[in-house]
């Protein structure tokens, strides 16, 4: 199994539901990059089609993988060496497929209620173990929009802890969707 | 089983291992007050002993709780409003010990290399199980200092993903800890 993961930012809703173009996080690139290097993802595509916000990521990402911040601090530079800035969502399906030969199952995650029918995280580990190429993908803003969640193979259900409170940053539901998913692995050398 | 949770900026360890007080990092307020809703603890301590930055978690909190933000965001206000803002992780203590009548097992997270025993995380969701009241403890920039480390009844484990990379933010860390630990009442409600 190989998987890739990559954060969405448009098309996406606002919190009226109207469907916008939102803005690059920082943290996002830096938490999600860490992330997919802790987890063992090939890349992390961050996927928005605003021509600003491309060169907005492009710069971070250059700082760390090879400017100042790489001289500063070489485990970040590592992690952030993952990113891949795209456009949509079908640029970064196509690369994997170039690297891979074939498309990879799109797993899609969404904290709102809508309609699809939701894969446990029971399934999803044997869905991931059984899969040979894998595209997680997370939304920012207010979720996903519809007409791209129709797209996916599997949409998983929203985490929930012990309360019904289900709004966690996507930086937090990233890091408990890949521990979730991949840390049987960790579980197999000990790590946990 | 009771637990709350905090976030230390002292004294805490700088890149080159002195020992410092470090800034306040809006979004690790924000990220960590989702957990703590998300998955029930009772309240969020954000630990710094510097006025300013006291100043600074004051005003963000109140702007979520009471300010603007509580009438843009209902959420964000009862994820904020878990927030209380201490000089010492001992008064946080002792806070915490005229709510429960007892003072809270201290558990403490660390990235780093040290020579204290470790907890596993399979241990640890029994520990939590059989306590009555638990502190669980993050640390920020490069890891809590040894001489409150020694104070800890538990330090856990590094969280491991597939690879030895070992350097999560606090704010995906706290993520994957608490799932880890307390997600086990959410699977007895069906909520895994």
């Amino acid at each position: 199994m190989t998987f890739y993961i990559g954060l969405l930012h448009y098309p996406v809703y606002n919190k009226r539901g109207e469907i916008i173009a939102s803005a690059i996080t920082n943290l996002d690139l830096h938490d999600l990059a860490r992330l997919a290097k802790t987890y063992g993802a090939e890349r992390f595509y961050v996927i928005t089609p605003l021509a600003d916000q491309q060169d907005l990521a492009k710069r971070i990402c250059q700082h760390w993988v090879s400017g100042f911040g790489a001289l500063y601090n070489k485990d970040r530079q590592e992690a952030m060496s993952l990113i891949s800035v795209v456009p949509t969502l079908e640029k970064s399906m196509e690369e994997i497929k170039d690297r891979q030969g074939e498309l990879p199952a799109l797993m899609v995650t969404d904290a709102g209620k809508n309609n699809r029918e939701r894969t446990t995280y029971e399934m999803a580990q044997e869905i991931v173990a059984s899969t040979r190429v894998i595209m997680l993908l997370f939304g920012t803003a207010w979720g996903i929009a519809q007409e791209l969640m129709r797209k996916a193979d599997y949409v998983l259900a929203p985490i929930v802890g012990v309360s019904q409170y289900n709004h966690l940053s996507v930086r937090a539901a990233a890091a408990i969707t890949l521990d979730r998913l991949f840390s049987r692995f960790a579980e197999s050398q000990g790590g946990r």
